[in-house]
């Protein structure tokens, strides 16, 4: 059975997502559809990345995902079906999907241009329902990725900061925030010391040592952890480190070992 | 596989919507359950009307779709099953579904009225979970719609407001607003003249011309453009009409042509 | 097909829960993934425990219920899978399924030690996506419980605030509050007089006896009734009670018969 996951900044009011699904299980009834998540912040590319680059994994090879975070909806952005080992990524060409499909890894990226996979009409504000659901659909019911449009080589990639190192220090940022409050950091678990005198400064916070996870801190205490993504966070236990620190995306961070 | 949908104000912070699964899962194993949003905002049933009335088109025929928003759960509303050619329409008769089954769409309305159908004891307060929810169950295991209850020939209707006309001045109001702050009017495109003449204001917000779509705008501008409704729409590029215009459900809107 | 749910406070923003569902769909193809919710107030234990109380009795017997409330992720509290009549709970040993398996229904506990139906390598921080995904995918494809690690005979117990008795007088309090804002007391349907002379006391709000349903009372006015899961709670048609009253879980409710 294949899956279709559904990974969009549509949030949970409209019954916008709830069209794709029945776009979807109309036109290819055996299907699973499963949603990663549609809280990624309105227009937040990056954020849609980071989500898809690390969900992608956890699926079975061959799943189809569609991403839809897509402010350029209507205008020239490419429409694209992008394959690698894991699967297909479906969705618009503006690097939601550079990070799940970095260049190493892509087989081969099809540009969406036949219109007879998609909705007729087909709206210029709304093209999870008339493009992206109807041509997963098509890919689960067996349709050459080929067949859905032209074959092109580049696709567009986003510029994720990277930390910057300057002799004992590395010098990194904020990527990512998560419902917990948690601040996920640019700086891999790989790049840290194993050492544990490693220091870190973000705003008001001076912590020492990375911590083996939240809970061996005390109830609202700061802490430093390399989370799930295998990236250096700062989180509080019981809390919100974005509350406490009033820190979002961009906020540096300082990282001396 | 039968599908059933469900559309409800029960948020998503509670068990609620989930239990409403086991009880429809627990009777008929087969079916796909499928959300289209429990995001109406609480007893807005204008809202969740349509919600149903713009997402049922894309399910397949034959789908139960089980609607709740119901604040008189408990009283003497009654419990309907509406059938279309779309399929079956199972919740409250409170006007929830006078948009997605118009009058001329109707083949048969019946009165839920056949306790056997009910999980018992029933609660007065959760007629998702011991009414709609079994009922849903017992149409997608082949119960004849019939067996339900008795044939009535009625039901409530909601008094949506339409635009009128005074000249070349089209008088209409915000239905809506989406999750992305975007202004819904009950302004039809086929009103819309084709010119590009047309003139819009909402607020403070003087608009000239209907955009092929949001991204036509630069980031941060206000645009009209014909949203996937089919309605005229009030958007911010990037950002939310709702917040810039401090406009909600209700706020009037003049097109001119 | 077996049903496995789940029930968190990884709230929608991110990818957490659909990770999770990668792993089981991955490892379990034909398993029935169903959310309870994803809402609980994070680090919440209390209201996953009543969330999970009231929903494992909907669902069919042998469903597997994971449970993800883990402030103590990555410390020494034990991970376990705890099997009743209904079906089997996976999680941590925190109390969370303490209210759903009372010491009289429990079969077995199995304290989860075998690291071969674990992710691997497993992060400190994420053990509903290595840990209890990938154990529940194991049980719904029949794993013995037994084979997963170590029997043992005791698990944490959360301790539920019960209310006393004070001659007419019942002193309880507000243990949940809802999406709609209606405060759930730990007053039992079966303790209330079945006269119409209660009262009822909750900050300012003096109410004389129950309503059948919210929709008895006025639009605006303030209701006791019996709710969805047999307790007392307050509420406000059309309204929420938390914000006209002010009160939140912990706030004392005085009933007299």
């Amino acid at each position: 059975m294949t899956i279709v996951t559904l990974t969009t900044d549509f949030g949970f009011s409209d019954g916008f997502v709830g069209i794709m699904k029945g776009v979807i299980l109309g036109r290819a009834p055996d299907v699973r559809v499963v949603d990663v998540t549609h809280g990624i912040p309105p227009q937040d590319v990056l954020a849609g990345a980071l989500t898809l680059r690390h969900a992608v994994p956890y699926f079975p090879a061959g799943t189809i995902h569609v991403g839809v975070v897509d402010p350029g909806v209507g205008t020239a952005r490419r429409p694209l079906c992008v394959e690698t080992a894991a699967g297909f990524l479906v969705g618009p060409d503006n690097g939601l999907f550079s990070l799940a499909a970095p260049a190493d890894a892509i087989r081969r990226i099809v540009h969406l241009t036949d219109e007879r996979f998609f909705l007729s009409p087909r709206s210029a504000t709304f093209h999870g329902r008339d493009v992206f659901a109807p041509v997963a659909a098509a890919l689960a019911t067996s349709t050459p990725p080929a067949a859905l449009g032209s074959i092109v080589e580049d696709m567009h990639r986003l510029d994720v900061p990277e930390p910057s190192v300057d002799g004992r220090a590395m010098h990194g940022q904020v990527i990512y925030v998560d419902h917990f409050g948690n601040l996920v950091t640019n700086v891999t678990s790989g790049a840290l010391s194993k050492s544990a005198d490693v220091s870190i400064r973000l705003r008001a916070a001076q912590l020492r040592g990375i911590a083996p996870s939240y809970g061996t801190a005390r109830s609202g205490e700061l802490v430093a952890v390399v989370g799930s993504w295998g990236l250096l966070e700062i989180a509080v236990r019981d809390g919100s480190a974005r509350d406490r620190l009033g820190a979002g995306v961009g906020e540096p961070v300082v990282v001396e070992t």
